[in-house]
């Protein structure tokens, strides 16, 4: 076995490698898409959809992905040796020249990184987590709102601006203070048996799990719309839960002076997609 | 000399290499920032001005780069040997894991790659170039604007709008339709002895070859004033003018069905800044 049939952690077309060329326009200008998300036992969460949604996101860029079968099996070549881990996969652009034109001859390229499970706290999975409210706001682009490209400054901006580690997150509101997302997921509140989850038509990402709870929330008695959330409506909110792939749901317990005392949903929604964090 | 030494047209860190551990957050994120200009017998366009754009872009995103000195080691060792030739300089984040909050360890990585000065054909140089009218808007985000990130997929999408080669860029205007700039550089409109460019603060990129013209302007005599720009009064300016570090600057002479018949201006600004293209 040489160096390149190693596993490195990372795929690259298939080939277990850790560089790109240089030239890639996913670096020059974050031309390319992306998905993170749980996988266990060689089984990503909610596959189908997760396959669906990068396929949705790439065609939103004119991107080619291959088949969900090959992808499939690349992400059980490289999570063999793991119970539980994290994959994210990102296709680029492809290598190409100076200039934004895209060039006629592109050929994607298709990265696969693995990483561990991170390990979240007992009190936070049980009682929630606390979250700051960023001050950037985020700008509208109809053009690329729902998609997860690779343009995500704003999330690492926004994200930066606190650094204290009892902080799990960020709140992002958009350019009129609506309620959009936090910066690593999408964000639901609660109202009696009432699901409000923001709009994302002009900014923010479209998560697989937020479909997914859409679709799913009759099992917990919840009706769930998709509407403008205001900042004080999230205030009288019973109960505001983060979603995303790896963590799947987590209770939000304090943003600021405000205070949410519900956490329950959050729990019964890792066990139903069998989150074991 | 190995293959390490040689000039692969591309240096990481003062090291020829083409290849960049996909783990950097310039991948990841777009987290970094750049610049593009012409470079002749080893001297890059308005050099001073090229860094200190560099140096701000990099301490708006929190960059650390590298000394002037340093930085125009590298760009002569790449240009070695070419007369005239095109020099990319990308500063990214470094490697990270997962998540957007920046590791505490962060070393920036510092990529130059080397690319042939490129052809334009003569009569756009004489008469001034055909552009289209992008129908994606930028959107405003006062967080980034002016700053020549890695977030490009806007100017990627805004270009793809139009592939026909007789049209050598497109026009952008912002979410409120004022002008803003065209994909790959600033725009200026001359009315008689007033030269106008858009105010920058919303969206956009403040390009070094812009920031020349503002001081430089008188030496036309001409008074420039940066405003904001509807498209009427675009179509009403006596010339309008495609400016970046590469080309210098372009005149143009269509958009759609608007003409514009003045086109001296661009010649006078090239040979003023000793661009012979």
């Amino acid at each position: 076995m040489n160096s390149l049939q190693k596993n490195s952690g990372i795929l690259i077309n298939g080939q277990f490698d850790a560089n790109l060329p240089v030239m890639d326009r996913g670096l020059a200008y974050g031309d390319g898409v992306y998905r993170t998300f749980v996988v266990r036992q060689g089984t990503p969460l909610l596959w189908a959809m997760q396959y669906q949604k990068l396929l949705h996101d790439a065609q939103q860029l004119n991107l080619n992905i291959c088949p969900a079968e090959q992808l499939l099996h690349e992400i059980q070549l490289l999570s063999a040796d793991s119970v539980q881990c994290v994959i994210k996969v990102i296709i680029t652009r492809g290598e190409g020249g100076r200039g934004y034109a895209i060039p006629a001859n592109c050929m994607e390229n298709r990265i696969l990184v693995l990483s561990e499970y991170p390990q979240y706290a007992e009190h936070i999975l049980e009682h929630g987590a606390k979250i700051f409210l960023c001050e950037l706001r985020l700008s509208h682009q109809p053009k690329l709102a729902g998609i997860k490209h690779l343009n995500r400054l704003e999330n690492v901006l926004a994200r930066s601006e606190c650094k204290l580690i009892e902080f799990q997150d960020g709140l992002l509101l958009d350019q009129n203070d609506n309620v959009v997302e936090c910066t690593s997921g999408n964000i639901f509140a609660r109202f009696g048996n009432q699901l409000i989850t923001p709009k994302l038509h002009d900014c923010g990402v479209a998560g697989v799990v937020r479909d997914w709870i859409i679709q799913q929330s009759h099992q917990w008695s919840l009706e769930t719309q998709e509407s403008m959330l205001t900042l004080s409506q999230l205030e009288q909110a019973d109960e505001v839960l983060m979603t995303n792939s790896v963590i799947g749901a987590m209770n939000i317990s304090q943003l600021n002076n405000i205070t949410w005392h519900h956490n329950t949903l959050a729990k019964q929604i890792r066990k139903a997609l069998g989150i074991s964090a």
